[in-house]
């Protein structure tokens, strides 16, 4: 078994103007959102979801971007609808949510 | 493709004392020097190697902790002949490294 069925990271790196960045399109907001909501339905931990902020993931002119391992599908988002939509389609019932993907 | 054939994240939380966690067993200079060598190896970029940051990944107890993704290695590991050993023998030749594997 994985030690988590689906293991998400958020990029949360900071850089200055004019350059893009996931910090720069509230990342912080958001990953702290998803944590928020995994634990509120109850499906984080061990064997389950866990949520993780991360560096740069070097794919930033697509950012803000996530990515959801072992089964390695990277997402851009905008929004709490968004961060939702990834949870409950995805992670709970595995769909991949398309119109999200990069 | 994948974005990255190999997408390492270590762990570089901090816990105050005497709570354990990874930066308290130095895995900022661990993760730093890993970055330098996969670098240095010309092994860094799209469709290679990813060495990443990451807040904590919850095995603290075993820390100082890292998983490979998409393959789904965890591991631990002292010191720089341990990350030497897993960038060539897991990253660079495919091989999981068992005796640091957990």
């Amino acid at each position: 078994m994985s030690f988590y069925k689906h293991h998400v990271f958020m990029c949360l790196n900071k850089r200055a103007a004019p350059e893009n960045c996931c910090a720069c399109h509230g990342s912080e907001a958001m990953q702290a959102y998803a944590k928020k909501r995994i634990k509120e339905l109850g499906l984080n931990g061990h064997g389950k979801i866990r949520i993780n902020q991360s560096g740069c993931l070097d794919r930033c002119e697509e950012g803000p971007v996530m990515v959801v391992y072992p089964e390695e599908v990277w997402y851009t988002y905008v929004d709490e609808h968004d961060i939702d939509e990834i949870i409950e389609e995805h992670l709970v019932k595995g769909k991949v949510v398309d119109r999200l993907r990069i």
